[in-house]
């Protein structure tokens, strides 16, 4: 399927900025690139850089924003301010992410809009927003660089708290058994070093035991840290008792 | 209370990207950078950038990873590959920000490590690291601006699933007697349109209410409609009936 989400720059005007959207969306999987009257120079720039050519390449470039957003049947606009009689809802950005996935999910197409870095967008781009969002940035310093404003956004939209539960690299960890065998030979170890004390044998066992259980390890680490005990023993086993 | 996150930059090379990640920290709320072994002339170039001065002047530098997460009872990397034997947990960003967040919200100091922009952190680097995080990017275009790598992690660590849940601009949106004035004025222009049958005038006043009920409609611009039926209606009263 075609992908319909329509990443909309107003007016950018620095190259390095195109360029690290676009990278951000190839990143995260988003191809659309459209630039409303972009500093001529800016683009091209940006079109040279070596990142995501074949989203500078594809994008289109409109006069106005209604040109842009004229296919989308949802328009959301982008804003660092906290309230300036927007007359439009605000949101944050985790309520809009959902609000916008779940538009994106039914394939119809939606125009996210960034402005200018300057400026931000004007009161006229907003005119064609049904709704605005807002990074979560403080109030003292809200206004964020436009690269880092888009990946955000794009990070937002294909985060996925569900996927995200298990861990990438599953690490097998070390069975009861491993562990036994560890406090084992600690055990005999502790025993021939003179640490434990034989009257309270038994009690020394059972924290020992839990001490080991404790640890948090990997199955492959269990078998090093046998291997690591076993050679130990083996040199006290060579070392006159004292 | 002082911040217990520090965000370390390893052997950063690109004076841009130094800059980026102490913006993205100032946008957050972040305040202390530490930079390990930086390319001199980058260092200063950042930190003669107008953005978040205050974090770029009071970053620490050190000649190793070791000495800059010393005092971290957390130490966390990054890194954009999907496996390559890492030897440690790999968790996608949003449980690793649970994670991070648990630690910091107990005021214990956390490290957060990002590699060079063209090397990441070297398997060195990561020996320091208790696990690692991923942000989720595509497999076939994984690795990720410095910059908007900062951004996005920071992002997720203030992310705030319930705050977020309400609108920041509330909108009070427009009352049932609101929609019954709507109803019975365009009804009124309707039937004086000569849009509507007389005979079937029932059912028609019924889709009628139903049509006005499904506009999204806030309160002032409830206002506004009638307003605007009004003058219409006036004009017809004053046109002579066909």
């Amino acid at each position: 399927m075609a992908d319909p989400l329509r990443i909309v720059l107003v007016a950018p005007r620095n190259p390095l900025n195109i360029g690290a959207a676009a990278r951000a969306m190839s990143n995260f999987g988003f191809t659309q690139m459209r630039l409303v009257n972009p500093y001529e120079v800016a683009f091209k720039e940006a079109r040279s850089a070596v990142h995501s050519q074949y989203i500078l390449e594809n994008a289109e470039v409109f006069a106005t924003v209604g040109e842009a957003v004229g296919d989308c049947s949802m328009v959301v606009g982008t804003t660092a301010g906290w309230r300036r009689d927007l007359q439009l809802p605000l949101y944050r950005l985790e309520p809009a992410g959902e609000l916008l996935r779940e538009h994106l999910k039914a394939e119809k197409p939606a125009a996210l809009l960034f402005g200018s870095e300057k400026f931000g967008l004007s009161n006229e781009d907003m005119s064609y927003c049904q709704w605005l969002l807002r990074i979560p940035s403080r109030e003292e310093h809200g206004s964020m660089n436009l690269g880092q404003a888009v990946a955000i956004c794009l990070y937002e939209l294909r985060r996925d708290a569900a996927a995200a539960a298990q861990r990438l690299e599953e690490m097998p960890t070390a069975s009861a058994e491993d562990f036994e065998r560890i406090t084992a030979l600690l055990l005999d170890l502790l025993d021939r070093s003179g640490y434990l004390n034989p009257s309270t044998a038994e009690s020394s066992e059972l924290k020992l035991r839990r001490l080991v259980r404790r640890l948090g390890l990997p199955a492959s680490d269990a078998v090093t840290w046998l291997g690591i005990f076993r050679q130990i023993l083996w040199k006290i086993g060579k070392t006159p008792s004292a």
